[in-house]
């Protein structure tokens, strides 16, 4: 595996299709998952590690942001990598760079209502990416869901020609999901963490029971979380429609760290969302 | 020539990297001039015609803004077009398209100041107009100095990797450039509009002569035009510097049309600023 500076660097090194998995680095076995994904294409799979500061707000963590890029070539290679592509600041941000890609209502709400600019910085690095890698298909973590809808229509509507590809969540073994912020936790925190996917498994059991009202859906324990939402949406995050595909969402905070998770609900085959939460990929 | 109604049938119907030349219809000499220099090249070159509601604002001419397909397909085909695009509404804003781009403070100044949203109109569908038509190369008119300006930033900005160039603007006989908007002119109100580009030549003339303080360039008349603005910046439109290229630009109303033009001012060879004033292109 190359580790490449510059897009440049990274053009020099490959050959045909790019699949791109973009990251802020930080990289874990959720990370993994989805290179090894990238690598069952037959092009070359390029990860960036670049942590974008236009999508973190005043107070959050950018200066704390975890970052090891020795560690993150190890795992990145591990997982079939073929180039590693850190880029500078500069080269992402040029001076003089000035525009901003905003996918719309959909971004102020969730994790947007808490993360004013969240998501139009996270659309405006990942265009740029784009333009940069010029890429078949990007592969992002379903763990954040709401960002893989919004990547998913900026990309429709910009009308990319790119193959916005959703990876299942990877967990630990009581079902927290894989998370970069995950090591903000204390081990007290870290015990207390598994509320939520406890509080999605309860929903998912529910929905499995027949429960269709979100009201009732979504009463389920939430101890120690200091809950910032907890909402069941249509698949494509329009309002709940108790017919179709649904998935159910939560954010809150476990002390001073920050943890997402989401589940998705088939009126079809309820039970199978409840065991995919524990599922555990096939390395 | 073939006349298109999707991209897919643009792309059905040419080979070759694509020249591009986006045009809200309404075709004039104008526009012929930028399909010629697009025929230039080698590769096939596609006209669109496609007034896009976005970039007008409340109580703005949308309704009122000139079509006529059959006009339009004659005079792109007379300027060596191979096809002419005209997409329909469904087709530019699919159901569920939310995505804007914004290019930054610049497209709040100047003809952005009075008609707030316009540049995020434009560049918006245009990005849009790029991804469906892949193009390697796009033209635009000086005329539109501010969106030309814009979109190279965007393009740059967001790596698309598309050439946006700028050609010359095609005047009237007494220096009014060519708009499709100078058909709202009465006769008296087209008599009165060379105040336009005669406003220009004072200010080229004065610069040509050595003048560099911006107050005293811009002491020019103005009779019956109903001023907007008229500025000087430097040609990237950054704040004006006596020592480098630099632009004039103006905006106003003549009865109820407005009315945008400008002209570059160098300062290594200031004079021929003022002769392009008149210039005729080469057919």
């Amino acid at each position: 595996m190359i580790i490449a500076r510059s897009a440049a660097d990274v053009h020099a090194a490959v050959e045909g299709p790019i699949t791109f998995v973009p990251t802020m680095g930080a990289l874990h076995d959720g990370h993994a998952s989805l290179v090894r994904l990238a690598a069952q294409g037959t092009g070359p799979v390029v990860v960036s590690d670049f942590v974008n500061p236009t999508q973190f707000g005043p107070g959050e963590d950018f200066e704390a942001y975890p970052r090891d890029l020795d560690a993150d070539a190890a795992i990145a290679e591990a997982a079939g990598a073929d180039v590693l592509w850190a880029p500078s600041v500069e080269e992402i941000y040029p001076p003089g760079f000035a525009t901003t890609v905003d996918p719309g209502p959909l971004a102020e709400e969730l994790c947007g209502a808490s993360r004013p600019g969240h998501f139009v910085g996270v659309a405006t690095v990942v265009i740029r990416l784009f333009g940069l890698m010029q890429p078949v298909r990007a592969i992002f973590g379903r763990k954040d869901y709401q960002q893989l809808v919004l990547l998913q229509r900026v990309t429709r509507d910009l009308a990319l020609g790119i193959d916005v590809v959703g990876a299942p969540t990877i967990r630990e073994h009581d079902g927290l999901a894989m998370s970069s912020r995950n090591r903000y936790l204390s081990p007290e925190e870290r015990a207390l963490a598994a509320v939520v996917p406890n509080a999605l498994r309860n929903v998912a059991a529910s929905y499995a029971n027949g429960e269709r009202r979100p009201d009732a859906l979504l009463d389920v324990p939430l101890d120690a979380l200091e809950l910032e939402y907890l909402t069941v949406r249509a698949a494509d995050l329009s309002p709940y429609d108790p017919d179709r595909p649904a998935v159910v969402l939560i954010a809150g905070r476990i002390g001073g760290t920050r943890l997402i998770d989401n589940l998705e609900l088939d009126p079809i085959a309820p039970a199978s969302a409840g065991d995919a939460l524990f599922a555990k990929e096939s390395a």
